[in-house]
């Protein structure tokens, strides 16, 4: 279930805050983001549309739980949701609070900046609240 | 159910190929990315957590079934599939097919070009199908 040389077969991805045997939930470690998250699938597989659709729902769950607790936390202007996988192709969702004073919005994070690295203390403390209720939405198994 | 001012509660936002009362898909006129599809939600909402359970495992076999579509006809290397928001903040999912001599690739399509625009002709071709291909997927009503 592992690809060789894939690595998100072979690393975690980040600080793994909650897990199970579908998915991992870490935190990325993005000084101009606080709160972003990815979601990733434990198995190697490259398109959404590779996965069963009982799997792609339970996935899905985990996402929006995910969604759930950024916005709960981190009161963002809007949630950014995406499944890339251009460098890595194995199925992991970015989940990206965004704000209106942030380094590139309205633009999508991977756009030129709009402004320089700048992030009030409010939102680091908001951060730090994200993995305990990252936990407790998710449960101690799939959602 | 509409918003004053939104774009996409006041037009179509592009080529409708299929709709029901739940959302609309439409093709992108965006000449590096033949294939490109939105699927956009009909009411406005601006999050996908805004949306109650149902209502988003129907749009989401929506968009797995435009990414099924893309798939078939358009045999790209990857499909990027997001939901930002930013600029128009009413859900809308990017289904992108990426290739790896598009524009951008490995970048996402939000990033700075990696090269000068230009398409196979083949690869436009294949864009041709593509309605027809989502519509037959998608049937007369909802998946």
């Amino acid at each position: 279930m592992k690809a060789a040389g894939c690595e998100l077969c072979e690393a975690p991805g980040g600080a793994v805050v909650w897990q199970n045997d579908l998915c991992r939930v870490v935190r990325v470690d993005e000084p101009d983001y606080p709160g972003f998250c990815r979601v990733i699938l434990q198995r190697h597989a490259r398109e959404m549309t590779d996965l069963g659709e009982a799997e792609r729902a339970a996935l899905m769950a985990v996402v929006w739980a995910v969604e759930g607790a950024v916005r709960e936390t981190m009161r963002p202007d809007k949630v950014n949701v995406a499944s890339l996988g251009n460098m890595t192709p194995h199925v992991h969702w970015h989940v990206i609070p965004r704000f209106r004073d942030d380094r590139h919005f309205p633009a999508p994070v991977w756009a030129a900046p709009a402004r320089e690295h700048g992030v009030p203390a409010e939102r680091e403390a908001h951060a730090r609240e994200l993995s305990a209720v990252l936990r407790r939405r998710l449960g101690p198994e799939a959602p």
